[in-house]
This record gives structure tokens, C-alpha cells and sequence, in this order.
């Protein structure tokens, strides 16, 4: 479903962000809905992520069972396998449940210097 | 109380937190209510933290008396103990008395990479 | 619990508030503690509220279970009863349950013209 | 599905208001996700609405396509048959969608004196 | 170019919000461009905005030359002619400009009591 | 210095809001300089007030001596004395001084509905 | 020790406001130091309030034990008497004391239209 | 059209901020308009940036169909190639698209100390 | 004045810090009140200073003329000479006088690796 | 016109910040005023800049016509010859012209550790 766009400057490293801020699943214990925001960031190799792509992709979590630490490493997984980036690093950030928030990060790759 | 669940994504350094802002316990001299906000970061190593095993430990210290500098550390020793993490950060931070607010931070621990 | 002082300036009528930021209580369902927002404002005739035994009086309600909306009007009506003001009103206000954050907001008497 | 409980003090016209920020539902046109807050304020007069249940109603909408009028109406009318209040207004704020945000305001009869 | 559709709740007074935060247009004097958010407060009688065509119709204005007092009620008449509806605001908050930012802000028809 | 133009609506009372951020006059005192914002609100009648040669008008001040109180109806009576409009407002707010900041408010004319 | 200058625009009722962020007293019960922002709005008669006596008037509280009551009373009183206002109000804020945070106001002589 | 001049005091590693708030462009897919902020960086060596005819360069920008990715490496070369810096970042961020925001980050040459 | 109590865990570094934002102490040259904030932040060896010692010891300045860059670092030497700490930082941040606020910093001994 | 004092503290790096808020010169091409903040951050040797001197020294440049990227540096030279600095950056931020905000950067020396 992800899909990509070739890197119009490949000979650069600079870093593109995408920040989500209206995701939603569903808690796999309770089956209530679970409201957050990814933020993407990544330094392409040779593909960029298509914007409307990864909106559609993001929307597919939104009838789906799933822990706060497990979606962050399956969209880091899903994504790096699809564009192949040097870097990228996804974030999730999520409203309060049970008087508690919480936010998770996960990384690929070694951050390159434009990543400060 | 604290329970734990497996990581699911062992094999990757990634960075969890959990930010409790109710939290209240008892000034041990005065017997008078603390309030404050708890935030547990850390990168598991096989084992996560369940949240609202957390949130219940952390209800414990309702009606307990506590100085600031050692609850922090109170709570950063059970959950090391409990979930043994390849590195964690407990911080706390505290509503004004005597017109002033504290912070206290501890660690366990060598912060990876992904801690920046 | 609650005192009182004789209201030093009574012939005028001015405007009282206190906000007690740091209020909790227990949900009577699920035993879960609540946390909000406790503000009082009020006209005084002949008696003002002292604001030690309010803090002690708010301090009551630690460990009690009771709902939303009740709450604030047993404060409104226990204040009212001590102090006999001319106008009174209290407003909860509660961090988020499930999704959802609730005020609630009661009054006693006719607000003078001090009340804009 | 809407439950409601006696008002304990239906003497006294107090506000409730309860703010659900964590709302979601279908664009009935493109069957894109719509993402918003709803906010509830009443005078009860015999009946107070549930809050868990209010929750769950508010989530029936999660898989519905309807428009942003509509569903403000449609909300509001569910709950004054179901709770019969002296004054009730609902409030959707919706999240940007084509650059831009939109807010929808609909009551049930005449403010008390209470909402100023 | 601007579209309606009927309104789906015609029996009650209820307030319609939609803030466009990316309009611009250019100065008729110096040609460079305007940069403002266009504020569209209305009650309608039979006929609702449809949002879309609301989008492309405050498009129009992006290469012409137009001043900001005059946009502003230009924007309300249109709107009005469109759709009737019982009470309409226009208001257009403008970026600064030689150190001064400016808010215009035109009615149609007497505020109804849902306007506070 | 002051210009003005035709107001392009003349049949409708709508509101003008002109905030220049960048304000400086001399205390007359001490001969220091003062800071502060003018904000201008009016309804017109037949003329607008030009914006460029507002902006002028108020840099003359910048090396004049004038009072806080004085300057507020000073610039409103220039104002009025051009542009003749329905209502207007003059509020000044002034950067610290001695710990303490201030504010002034002067008006001309009783305020359209327009104005709430 | 409070000293007044000669209103320069007394045929037009005008609104002036000074606002003190750094106000100390000390508690008369356990002469500890109180913190607050007094705010003084009025509309003046043949009298203005000069402003470096205003401070200095206020600096006088400092080693002195009053309640926020009496003492925002008493500065209202003082204020009154030197200079003769139309209308007055007098609001003190202050920081927060075992959990709680006053606001106390008071007004003398009824407001005017430009007070909204 | 970019224009430069002389870097005053070449002898010292000295950062140059700009900050463009109101850019637009369009989307080179669906032709809708697209609105961000420009943020340039940079340390000189023999030339800077002209910053009027930096405004009127960005301009060009706003009836032409881009990309984020493309629109920031091609400003960014365009001021590379005019002033010839010793370090340039240049950073856009993206209003809410399809409920996603973007930033993208470019950069030429080592970041100096004084960049930190 | 300043007391201590034992360090209740010795053998971890760990960050205090208390901030004091109701500080004040006269100007020595006019002996105006100044008023400003107090930051302690620090790693303590064997001893931690008590809150409320701490508390009193500063407001022992409140009647003393002494100027922001000696003040912070008597704090400092009275702090560091009293507890004996691993390393220790006060900033003291000032209200406005004269149109500029004023930051100082002082430290003593190298910063742990739990300062970040 | 710039005045020092000896530094009460030589034998410590701490790190002393003035930032004047009301800044204004004028722009040399157009003669229209510029309007900025000025922040001085260094750690003294042996001399302390005099903050009324420093104030005075700021207000010259009031009807003086001079670019940016020119007062910064000319700032930090006059400062680094009046107090020769062990380190000191000068950053002048300036409100919006053209749509655009500028911020301008400039040291002296090595920063010492206490700058982080």
C-alpha cells in the first residue's frame, strides 16, 4: 500500500519530516480506541515515502488491535523495508489513559549530521 | 504489583515513556499531601513495563510518607529490579510549597543512542 | 472544620476567589482516584472563609469515594452553611477520565454587579 | 445505549459540561476519517447522562460517514430524549481538512442563569 | 462558483464555524501579496455552504487585487446571496503589514441568541 | 499627515481594526524612551483612515515627549477629527516601567451592535 | 505619600490601568512574604494617579502583615480618597499558598459605559 | 533576481537568520495551494543576502506547481549559488495536508561553532 | 542558617533542583526592590539541603542591597560551602528593569554525566 | 559612554545574559525605524558591563541608520573593547519587514564550558 517517488536530490542528505496528528487504533486488551500522532523523520536513500500513501497506509491501523510499543516498530519496519532509508526514526505520542501518556521512538540506521 | 510483559521488538534499542501527571503521596514531616508528575523513560531489554500495573504501584504512595529525593530513587530501584532494563530514567517533579517546585532525576544505567 | 473570619471590609461588596489546584478524591465506582480542580468565588456578607481550614477541609475528601457532580455541590452547600455569603459559587474542574474531562460549576444566591 | 442517573441536587440549576476529545467519524463523501471534540453543557433537571456510557455512545460513530452539521443535531437530539434537560448545547470542533477548521454550535431550550 | 446544500436541521437556530487560515490575495496598490485567515460565523435558514466550493471560491481571490476593508464585506455579500442565511460574520484578520496587522469584521441580519 | 479614503460600504456598520506593535514616544519626565502598542477600532461613516499614512502619523511621536494618558486622547482626537467615523476606540499598552504596566482606553461615539 | 497630576482630558470618560507585578506584604499570622500583582483600573474625575508614587505607595506593604483581603480593601481606600476617581476597581492576584492560589477585587462607584 | 552585498565584517563567523512566514506555492498533482514557512540559515563568506530581493525571489514561488522535497533543495541551491556561504540550511514547514504536516531540512557545507 | 539532612542514596548521581520563583532583595545603588527567580540544580555527595532552610536562608535577602552577579554566586558559595556537592549550579533570572532582564549562572565543580 | 565595573567574582567562568527588549534604529535605506531585541550573553575577565551605561549605550542607535548583519557585530566590538570578555555573543532579533524576521548572530572568543 506504501508507495514511493524517486529521490529528487539523492546526492544531498537532508531530512524530511511527517507529522501525523490524527491516528488512531484500538487497544488490543480492551478493544477501546487508542488516539495519538507519528511523527516520521528519515533521510532518503534513492526513494522518498508519497505523502497520500502513507496517509492511507497510517489509516489502516484504525480498526486494528495493537500495543503502543509494538506499532511503533511495525511502521519503522514496514516503512524502512519499502523506501530503504540512511536514517529514520518514527515516534508515536499518545493521549492520556488512565492519567498517564506515553511515547514511544524507535530508530534505523546511524543518524547522519544533518540530524541534530 | 509491577508487572511485566515481553518486548516485542528486542533486537532494536528503542526509547519508552510513560508520563503519570497525577501522582500524590504524603510529606513525611507534615503529613500534609504532595502532588506531582512521574515520568519513566527507558529502553527495554527483554522485558516492557505493563502500564496499569504502573499506574497501581504508583497509587501506593497515595497515603505514604516520602521525601521527594528518595521516592524518586524508590521508584527508579523497583523498576529496575522488576523489568531490569538496558537503561532507565525516573524524574519527578513537584507542585510549589513554600514558593518552590522541585524537580529530581535519577538514572540507571549508560544511555544508547537513541537516548538524545 | 471549616472557620471563618468576620469579613473586615462588609459594607463593600467585593469578590473572593480561591483555586485550590491540587484536589483529589476517589471515584465511587471503580475506586479509582479523581484529580481536579477546586475553585471557590464568592461575596462575603459578615463572614469570610479561612483559608487554612479550607485547605484541610478540601483535604477531607482524599480517601472519599463520591461522584463529579455531587462533590461540587456538597462543597457549595457546606460552605454556604458556615460562612453565609452573599453570592457563592464552585467550580470543579477534572483531568481526563476515559477520553473525557468534565467542570462542573454551582452558585448560591444572586450575583451582584461585582460578578461581571 | 445513553444511560443516565437521578440528579442528586435537582433543586439547584448547576452546568455540567463534559469535553470528549478523542472523537471520530467518516466524511460521508470521500469516506475519509473526520477527527474532532465534542463538548457537552447542561442543566439537568431530573436526569444526569452517564459518563461511561456517553463514551461509548460518542464511539458508535467511529465507522459512520456524516456530515459536521448533521452529527452536532443528531448528537444533541439523542441526548436531551434521553436526559430531558432544562438547557442543553453541544459544541463539534473539527481538525483542519483543506486548510481549513470548522466549529458547529446547536442548543436545547433557554440558558439558565447559570451559563453566562 | 459557491455551492450549498439544504440544511439538514432547519427547525433550529444553531451556529455554523469555518476558519480558512490560508487566504491570500494581493495588494491593489503595491501588487505584492496578503496573506489572512477568513473567519465565516452564520445561521442558516435553508441553505448551508458546502465546503469545498466555500475552499475554491476563497481560492479566487489569490491574484487579485483587492483591499483588505473592502474584501471583507465583498466575501459577506456573496456569502449571503448564496444562501440566505438568517445571520452571517465575516471576518478577516490580516499578517502585519509596516509593523500594523488589522481585523475586519462585517455582519448581515440580527444575531440570533445562539450568537453569544 | 493623516489621509484617508471613501469607505467602499457605507450602508453597513462594519468594524476596523488597525494594531501598530511598533510604537515609541519619549517620557517627558525623564526624556527615556517608551514603548508600546496602539490598537485603533472603529466603525466609519463616509471615510476610512489610510493605513501607510496611519503608520507615519504614528512615527511622529517618536521624539516627542508625551504622557501615557495624553497621547491615548491626543491620537483619538486626530483621528476622529479625520476620518469623522460612527465609533472609535484608541487603546494604548505600554511596556514595563518600574515594575508596572499600563494600559489606556479612550473612546469616541457610543458602540454600534457590530461591537460586542 | 500617593501624588496625583491633573486629568489632561477630563470632559471624555477614559479607562486607565496600571498593573504592579511585583507586589510583596507579609502575612500578618506567620509573617512569612506574600507575593501578588495588583491591578488598578479607573476612571479618572479631575484626578490622575502619578505612577512613580504609585509604586512607591506600593512598596510600603512590603514589611507590613496584612490579609489579601484588608489589603486590597485598604489600597482601593487609599487610592479612592487621593484622587476622587468616576469609578474604580482594585484586583489583587497572588501566588500560590499551600495548594491554593486568591484573587480578590474590589470596586468603588458604579462603571461606566467605556468599562465592558 | 536574488541580490547580494558585501559581507560587512568577513573576518568573523557571525549566523544570519531569515525567516519567511508567509510562502505558498502550489501542488504540482492537484494545483490546490500549498502554505509554509521558509526558514534560511546561513554564515557568509564574501556576499549576503539582499533581503528584499530574497522576498521577491520566494514569490516566484507562488503560481508554480512543486514539491516539498524539490522546493527546498532547489532554494537552497539557488542562494548557494548566488552568495556562496560558508554554511546554508534552509528549512520549510508545511501547513496540515490530508491531517499530515511536513518539515524538510537542507543543508550545504559544515555547520561552523558558531552554529549549535 | 542553611541545614542538610544525609543523602538518602549516596551511591548514584542523581539531579536535585529547587526553583524559587518569589525571590527578592534591594538594589544597592537605588535601593529599589529587585525580584526575580533562584535555580538550584544539583548532584549531591553526601548531603542534600533542606527545603525549607533553604527557603528561609534566601528570603534572609529580601532587606539587603546587593548587586545580580554577586548575588548568585554568594548563594553558590554559601550552597557549596554548606553541602559539599559533587557539582552544584544557581541561575538567578531577573524581572525587567529599564527595558532589559538579566540571566546569571554560576557553577561549581564538572558536570556529572546526569546533566545533559 | 559605556561603563564597567570590576568583576566581584574574577576567579569563576559564570555566565552573566542582558536582554533589552526595546531596541529601535532605523533602516539606512528607507529611514524607517526597525524595532528588535538585543541579548548580550558573556563571561567576564576582570570588568562587568554596567547595566545603565549598557542601556544608554542601546538608545543611541535610536535615529541611527544602520543595517542587521552591521549593529550586531558593531554592538559586539564595542562591548569586547570596553570589557574585554573571556567570551561574548551578541543576537539581535528583529520584528517582521516584508513578511520576514531576521535574527543575527555573533561571538567573541571561545565559549567556556558553562555555556552549553
Amino acid at each position: 500500500m506504501l508507495e514511493t517517488f524517486a529521490n529528487p536530490h539523492p546526492h544531498r542528505d537532508y531530512l524530511i519530516e511527517h507529522v501525523a496528528r490524527e491516528f488512531t487504533s484500538l487497544c488490543p486488551k480492551t478493544g477501546q480506541p487508542d488516539f495519538g500522532t507519528v511523527t516520521v523523520r528519515y533521510v532518503a536513500a534513492e526513494l522518498c515515502v508519497e505523502l497520500k500513501s502513507l496517509k492511507l497506509y497510517l489509516q489502516q491501523f484504525r480498526n486494528r488491535g495493537i500495543f503502543y510499543e509494538d506499532i511503533t516498530n511495525v511502521i519503522l519496519n514496514d516503512l524502512v523495508s519499502t523506501c530503504r532509508p540512511r536514517w529514520m526514526q518514527v515516534r508515536t505520542r499518545w493521549t492520556v489513559r488512565g492519567g498517564m501518556r506515553s511515547v514511544i521512538t524507535a530508530e534505523h540506521g546511524e543518524p547522519p549530521g544533518i540530524v541534530r
